[in-house]
């Protein structure tokens, strides 16, 4: 589950705006109440994404999004799991051992309305076997269940 | 400056793979050494941006983008800048109060090399004294300076 504090904290370092930092301050705002930073959104995203069964040869390492919306915000108390599917995947014409992919991830609350959709491309070292039936669908539970453990049973 | 144990506590927490983690294990990927992860990046970007003279009416509040992308990584020891441009700006045809415009943000490290580009959709609240005559080029200092409060400066 996504705490207060944790939205507050992160704000406090990265993104410093009412909106993220304080309640009564964030109901004039925009935001109408406390929502979390979207580059927070990207991080929790980022974490659920590392310790999902989404497992690239070489590691998840980003070199650009072909799409990236955050639809609506994140606010306290929201849980969040990850859709995700490999749309593509193909070698890199410049690096013969390494590889592209193209994965599509949503992160959804806990009623299921996305708070953020990115196409990412991936670099990935080339293991045809690996590359080859990349579909993959991703259900993760909450960060704090993933926190506590529970995602190593996933993995 | 980026410092490397705040690589690693960003990456703890959010990123935990061993190129963002570990200098000896992150010589053996395709880092090549220990680099920031790429949220990281985008979370110090956005503090930049926060502590700018960049300051649209309502916040920052950034609903996608239309290029995202991560040239190279960041570096222990790297110093970060940015270069803004405000590309466009157009009133909201669903919200009359409110107006998009898109950002075009380079982050650079003490090199001059790009670690970031992004070209940003932002959500502003209607000024039109505001909204005209909206190019902008920011140059700031490194993050650190920064936190130690020669922005205000600045701003």
């Amino acid at each position: 589950m996504v705490e207060k504090e944790d939205i507050k904290a992160f704000a406090a370092k990265f993104d410093p705006q009412p909106f993220h930092l304080d309640e009564a301050a964030a109901h004039e705002t925009i935001f109408g109440g406390l929502a979390a930073s979207g580059w927070h959104t990207a991080a929790m995203t980022m974490r659920l994404l590392v310790d999902s069964e989404i497992k690239p040869a070489g590691g998840i390492v980003g070199a650009g999004f072909d799409e990236f919306r955050w639809p609506r915000p994140v606010r306290p108390g929201d849980e969040l799991r990850l859709e995700s599917e490999v749309l593509d995947a193909r070698p890199s014409q410049s690096h013969p051992r390494q590889g592209l992919i193209k994965v599509r991830t949503t992160t959804l609350n806990q009623i299921n309305e996305p708070v953020q959709i990115m196409i990412a491309s991936l670099v990935v070292l080339r293991r045809p076997e690996e590359i080859a039936n990349c579909y993959l669908a991703t259900r993760v539970r909450s960060l704090r269940k993933q926190s506590k453990g529970i995602a190593n049973t996933i993995v």
